[in-house]
């Protein structure tokens, strides 16, 4: 049952309003993809099989539940599963897929620019699209293509290419009046011609004939390559308004994510984003160089959802063992409040993203414990967080932290 | 989680619509802040520590739950606590500060009256606040000093002025047009001035520039006093435009208790208020006498909160062992409906208001019992109720009450 109309948006509204900065401190570890489904020999699910004597002792002393990400029964990309749990409506903070992979390599997209995601990719002589993808080539061969196309400009429009990996790059087109409603013309098949770009609304139009226009010198300049000789664009997108968790709740904010894409998610809600390793180990460390610099640490552990992914239950199993071999580097820093979650759930028997709840943990002096003597699925059932939107995890934490004052007299 | 957009409002639009009036009654006992956490020696909240034979058979056989006042992480003063245990949106029924002093101590505030939060103050010759309390001066100096700034009149408009408590009174604009919408004059700090009262929109220039000529008036008449020579006026407000649960729920409401705030937040959505003594059995003895006068009955319990508030562990336990002990008198009347729950948590280890959920005990012929043996936090998680807005509280009540007839064919 559900606090109506209670929105991300409300509770947003209402943590700018009571939110003050404090010298508590919050860690909002996230296990990517941490929720799973049992295996089909044991019953068991990933976060049920590991070994995790460090996360089931918080959970014992914690308080527990089961999250939605969007709603139930939706299974989240990356991006929504991250805006819930930064305590952003996933719905109205819909982050493009060109702006995602720009933040994603780091580029420092301003507000006005319009990105799309580029696939390289090859076409017969009639023009049909044979491989959507060039037959993922390399990222050398990418970065190589991609230095050939950065650079045209258009009237007043810059037209900027950088690649991402293998097949993928991105284009971000910089000039006045650049509006992202547009068609994307990457026909999603084989056998067919790439789809001229269109405008949705006529003040987009500016926008269409400026991709088409790159579009087609692109064709030109890459007629001469083997790798690939064409180009496919989707996802066009410009930064979506979103005031800065400094904004909304007061709290100097960092970053720790291997990955850029989750990098990118940090810095669109304001995050700064810290130097760090690759491993777990590593980015916990970094928690601790840093841990006076920062009232707010965002962790984020790739691993466990790309084992989902492969569909390996087992390195996924492993890849939670590990966490909860690190994590007291992160209790040691005695932390006022410490989220364990996930953006989603990845069932290695799924191979995917799902749409199951993901499992939630909060350790604090000040929450009140539940009946949950474990971290896992089963347990966070009987949860006192209940099942609750992934949006007011923030809130919770930052009353755990005691960063909120009261609402009303 | 939530049906979301189903809003205090919706349930209340559709009680409008299915209330019918019968001979059925309910009773809400609110132990204000009857939520707890855990005494660090016990691992057990303060619920969870007290002998209540009385309340735990009443939860077995009844169906429990864990209610948010306002939302996941946000810690409810009693206002929006009480708003939304009678139904209403605790956001939207904001009320405001002079409001509500006025109506907790029984003033009979009309619909176009605008009422102010006072303190009375020290200045220095320089005019610069001194002390905002005025050293706490005493309830009896208090009123000796309000009954000299009563009665003034500026134009049309009437100014009532009443004691509250120490350094506290309320101020009372009675007069046309007047509209609450201006600042305040309490700077909030020491050393600066008391700030001129402005209106914040044009229709509130006629409520400013009274509040102007008030405190000047005010200042003039207690120069010769050295208790206190300055006011502060804050939180200028009107009745929120509150539907009666009368007209909402056709109900015939009554209210015990023992304070005049609750008596006052009572008064704003209706209900009669009954004349009761300062105990909880006399306050169970005046339902009991009342019993057939009425057909609901919100019954305040205090001492809960305040022993929290005081961090008394102890005294809170024994709060809700007397209120146990006295429960007989309102059982032997066999309500067909009887809530216990309160309006926010006041855990004795925070020594305040608190976010944490508030359990929530329905007992009915009608309700469908679930696995809570006994009413605390820890039960309250596995009850049937699940966890849910406090605002639903008043729709379950009046359904297990049979007074909801069906919604649709």
């Amino acid at each position: 049952m559900g606090n109506s109309m209670y929105t991300a948006a409300t509770s947003q509204s209402l943590m700018k309003q009571l939110s003050r900065s404090s010298a508590s401190r919050i860690i909002l570890l996230v296990m990517d993809g941490i929720g799973g489904l049992p295996h089909p020999d044991t019953g068991r699910t990933e976060l049920e099989t590991a070994r995790t004597p460090n996360l089931d002792a918080l959970a014992a002393g914690g308080v527990c539940g089961l999250a939605d990400p969007v709603g139930p029964g939706i299974t989240p990309g990356s991006a929504p599963g991250h805006t819930a749990l930064f305590g952003y409506d996933p719905l109205t903070a819909e982050i493009g897929r060109g702006v995602l992979e720009a933040v994603g390599i780091d580029f420092d997209l301003q507000a006005s620019d319009v990105a799309a995601r580029g696939n390289f990719c090859t076409v017969d002589e009639n023009g049909l699209v044979t491989d959507r993808r060039a037959g993922r080539i390399s990222t050398e061969q990418c970065t190589e293509l991609s230095s050939l196309l950065d650079g045209m400009t258009f009237e007043d429009t810059e037209v900027i290419v950088r690649p991402v990996r293998e097949h993928r790059f991105v284009v971000v087109f910089r000039g006045k009046d650049l509006v992202p409603d547009v068609t994307e013309s990457d026909p999603q098949q084989v056998r067919v011609a790439p789809v001229p770009v269109r405008a949705v609304s006529p003040e987009a139009e500016k926008m269409a004939a400026t991709a088409r226009r790159f579009i087609e010198r692109a064709a030109e300049i890459l007629a001469g390559q083997h790798h690939a000789n064409m180009v496919l664009l989707r996802g066009f997108s410009s930064r979506p308004r979103m005031e800065s968790l400094t904004d909304i709740c007061r709290l100097k904010p960092a970053a720790v994510a291997s990955y850029p894409m989750y990098r990118g998610l940090a810095r669109l809600v304001g995050m700064d984003v810290l130097q760090t390793g690759s491993t777990v180990e590593e980015e916990f460390e970094t928690v601790a160089e840093r841990y006076s610099d920062y009232d707010f640490f965002f962790v984020h552990v790739k691993g466990t959802d790309s084992a989902g992914e492969d569909g390996d239950f087992d390195r996924k199993v492993r890849t939670i063992e590990g966490v909860d071999a690190a994590l007291p580097v992160l209790l040691d820093l005695r932390p006022e409040v410490i989220v364990v979650t996930g953006d989603h759930s990845t069932p290695a028997v799924l191979k995917a993203h799902s749409w199951h709840p993901v499992p939630v943990l909060l350790s604090s002096p000040w929450c009140r414990p539940d009946g949950a003597a474990e971290f896992s699925e089963s347990a966070c059932v009987l949860g006192g967080l209940g099942r609750f939107p992934a949006t007011q995890i923030m809130p919770l934490a930052m009353a755990h932290a005691l960063k909120l004052s009261k609402f009303g007299a």
